[in-house]
């Protein structure tokens, strides 16, 4: 049997949502830094789940709700990932797989459980959010299938799993894996502390040439480059990758592609209701029109299509028809 | 430490839902009766899952629905169910705490796993859902704590929890409690499939007045009696209890109480979502009046107004402020 032939693979944390909506008193009386991410160890996650209001559980995990829009817009995806053999480990992948994404790493045996996201939602729609890594962090450089990186158009890789060293060592193989290849590398900033702990790491893939497409917003811009302004924030990366796609909250987003360069406004919603992965989704847009080899702009404003559509709803992972969505609003 | 004073204690299931939507073609072709509740083992579980589309997962189980819509309104609550010792035992365990419920009964050792219902919503919002009752069997009448029984105002109990042999047994002992120290039972049918097997024992616990309040919707009643039409089932069951409270979907609801009757229209809303905890959101409203001593048309329209908002989005459980909505709606 050969590889399948993917549009896009990413390797990230295999997570799963535990969302309660909260208030800001609760906020600061836990001491949580609002619309964070901020890392948590299971005595931590135990503590704080105590604390926290009635949930319900969703699949998340960056990269994976990255896929699982990539997925809904018609894309062949395949997601690396670890889960631990456990109830919220049959969740991610059942729910993974379900969107059809090929999933099929390991289940991790014995301790740590699956990680967990504690996400809290404040009545502005802001998330703030407390991540217990669990069996994410063990992911091994063996789960990776060189062949199908190998034939897959993008390699996708969230920088939030860069932290922890085994799973950094495996996208360090990823990359070369889709270098030697010929492939495009994606990569996304994630958040500022995983920028304070190894811009240097990601700083030097950039200068060597392996990103070709990079997503950040603009605080891990300015964290990245050092550059408060943002176009000169661009100035400074932007001639190093091939793309550079700086997301903006309620003021759209921008992009820089060689000498072109694009941008484009937030759309328009009802109500924000939890920001929740709106950049995971605002780069599935993306990257979809990236592989149907669309003008900049084109990619920016399906990008902008699926954060609106994620930030209606609690969760995620889409919920309207993306491609209805897409076809609606494009045009 | 004294036994705190309760105004309803519960015994039911203890479920997590496992929730998707779905179209009525999939219904159709996993051979599924739309809108009913069917049994399923572990190995049904499994391949019923795999079948399913991407879910979230919300705490649900019928009694504890209703005592989480209690505590919302400001009632104080117990429930005793049983949960595994695993990850959705705690996910359980967390979400009944989390809204102010008191739960002790102790996690159970070894398998099965917590109980799951997996819950295939159509558009129209109905739903159709399949229970692996898992842990929740094996609830054992050492669960009960017959002084809290003894002290509280309305002893709930779910007719779904009559199938397996334990609980049966725990409810029966329950009720002989309740009795003793001069309590309401209270009581709902849930399904017509645990009328065809328990109709006996429920109709046997009616003549001998060990129920005081019963719920049912309009199908329950018309298997209960053998009756088809409504007036009829009402006349055959209304002089045997205290209170019967008839639910009848969007044509409202009727209790009849002695010579007392009322009736209520269906609560308007903007959109059916999803209509999972309905009936057990209806039976919150109306008990919370119960224990308020308010008139019979009154606790109709609370239970109406109650199971308006679980209808008008997923899970069983409110997400809307129902005290504020009691107090628009009420006047």
């Amino acid at each position: 049997m050969s590889t399948p032939r993917y549009d896009v693979i990413a390797i990230g944390n295999a997570i799963v949502d535990v969302m309660s909506p909260a208030s800001d008193e609760l906020i600061e009386e836990l001491g949580m830094a609002k619309g964070g991410m901020t890392l948590i160890d299971e005595a931590g996650a135990r503590d704080l789940y105590a604390a926290m209001g009635p949930a319900r559980e969703i699949s998340g995990g960056s990269a994976a709700n990255t896929l699982a829009g990539l997925s809904a817009l018609g894309a062949q995806c395949a997601f690396v990932g670890q889960v631990a053999d456990d109830q919220l480990g049959q969740v991610f992948a059942h729910d993974i797989r379900a969107v059809g994404i090929d999933f099929d790493t390991p289940m991790r045996a014995g301790e740590p459980s699956t990680a967990r996201c504690l996400i809290f939602v404040t009545p502005d729609g802001q998330r703030t959010m407390n991540t217990f890594l669990g069996a994410s962090q063990f992911l091994p450089a063996a789960a990776l299938n060189e062949e199908a990186i190998g034939g897959a158009s993008i390699l996708y890789l969230e920088g939030y799993l860069w932290d922890p060293e085994e799973p950094r060592r495996a996208m360090r193989s990823a990359i070369a894996a889709a270098r030697a290849a010929n492939r495009k590398v994606a990569f996304t900033l994630s958040d500022g502390f995983v920028i304070a702990r190894y811009g240097d790491d990601f700083r030097a893939l950039i200068s060597e040439g392996l990103i070709d497409i990079l997503f950040a917003n603009e605080g891990e811009l300015a964290a990245l480059t050092g550059e408060d302004d943002l176009e000169a924030g661009l100035a400074a990366i932007g001639g190093q990758v091939e793309t550079l796609v700086v997301t903006r909250s309620e003021q759209g987003a921008v992009a820089v592609r060689g000498a072109e360069r694009a941008a484009v406004p937030a759309e328009p919603i009802a109500k924000v209701i939890d920001t929740t992965g709106a950049g995971d989704l605002f780069a599935a847009g993306f990257l979809f029109g990236t592989i149907r080899e669309e003008s900049l702009e084109r990619c920016l404003k399906r990008g902008a299509i699926a954060a609106a559509e994620i930030i209606s709803h609690y969760g995620a992972r889409p919920e309207a028809d993306l491609q209805a969505l897409m076809a609606e609003r494009l045009g």
